[in-house]
């Protein structure tokens, strides 16, 4: 399974992703599921990727074939050179529609869906940064002020914290705070997402990739937030007063 | 959906259910899915449903017919004449499987599951007090010291905080708030899940069914609890360290 987490605020995008992924509980391995692309003063993109790791594979592999045939030819539309971001995640779609008319029907003859879920945001120029999901079809919602973050994976243990704390107004210093308790809370509840996990954060207007950051399960920041929440947690509940009929 | 949770501590057990029922986005109504039955002094027993609701009303509606034939016969078997609470859930996973003769076809030739689960729990006598999961097919297990609580329905979203800060030894009025935090934190992510919430509290070696409550929306201390903890943990949040590359 796969748990990323795309947040959007004031500031700037925070994109989160676990490395673990599972054909069955005996076939555990880390794969990355985040990839950056930098165009260093005209754009940055982050790319989360859920579901069918060949189907993610292939979708990255045709990003490459096209970046290198837009080599010789720049006409030609590649990743990094679409005019903003809804054209950028129109493009991608595309290659999953792609992928999809090279192996859907191979998959459905042996039961297995065709399952891919995209996460890509970022800033192109000076436009205003965004995050996209990109569904199986090749079709894509947005975030928005209202609902400012997207969610691909096993999603549901990661999002309480966010519908209690994180808001479009959140500072980005506490974005990567609930972005990293979300992942966390989902790696504990569920075996199948874990560590190393990958962060990348994003000011807006930097138009540069300049924090990225992994943490290994004994990262002395990740045991940080995980102790202070943890403890915390406890002392926050005790607060609470207790229900009358309770009362010693 | 349905999110109903049982807690197993020291002290005794708690119960909590939500109240809504969906057939569809345009159906959605209000029943009870707990249900306490009481002879005091002797027992009391806890019963949680989830799934297809007429399922859930016909175990309950054998589980009346044959307390009445006891009143006739007191030999024949009923939910409280068993020795002990492991033969009272292989009794009700015998009405299970009553239900899944009469309808199960019928339901079948409607694509529809033959979908229940439920949480019986309680104590007999002064025998241990435990809380049990009985599933579509009648069969079950039980909590224990290192799994302290067992839930049903969608219960993803309330998960986190139980593996966080709830266990075997957490006294019996901090697993009521651990409780209601994990259900609220339910309703607030699914809109399928929601009050009135309803909460049967149980002191070990009580034998009598005395602290049983029910939350409307505007409860004062349900709010006191969603209040206390929603700008606790934003709190909380806020007193973890900064990740250093967003150190200003």
């Amino acid at each position: 399974m796969t748990y990323c987490l795309g947040l959007r605020c004031q500031e700037g995008l925070v994109f989160l992703s676990d490395s673990r992924t599972s054909a069955g509980v005996d076939n555990i391995t880390t794969h990355p599921k985040m990839r950056v692309y930098e165009r260093a003063g005209d754009r940055v993109l982050c790319l989360l990727s859920s579901g069918n790791l060949s189907i993610t594979q292939s979708v990255t592999a045709l990003i490459e074939r096209d970046r290198e045939r837009a080599e010789a030819d720049p006409t030609l539309p590649h990743l990094l050179n679409q005019h903003n971001l809804y054209e950028t995640v129109r493009y991608v779609g595309q290659l999953i529609r792609e992928v999809h008319r090279m192996d859907a029907s191979a998959l459905q003859q042996g039961n297995i869906n065709f399952n891919i879920n995209l996460i890509l945001g970022g800033q192109i120029g000076h436009q205003e940064p965004q995050i996209y999901q990109i569904y199986p079809q090749g079709n894509a919602i947005h975030a928005s002020r209202e609902t400012p973050f997207l969610q691909i994976g096993e999603l549901k243990y990661g999002k309480p914290i966010l519908d209690r704390g994180f808001h479009h107004e959140t500072p980005l210093a506490e974005a990567v705070k609930y972005g990293l308790l979300s992942l966390d809370a989902t790696a504990k509840s569920n075996v199948s997402v874990g560590t190393p996990f990958e962060l990348f954060c994003y000011r807006k207007d930097e138009l540069a990739a300049t924090m990225r950051r992994k943490f290994q399960e004994n990262d002395p920041y990740l045991t940080t937030v995980r102790e202070r929440w943890q403890s915390g947690l406890i002392q926050l509940v005790h607060d609470i007063p207790v229900l009358d009929c309770l009362i010693p």
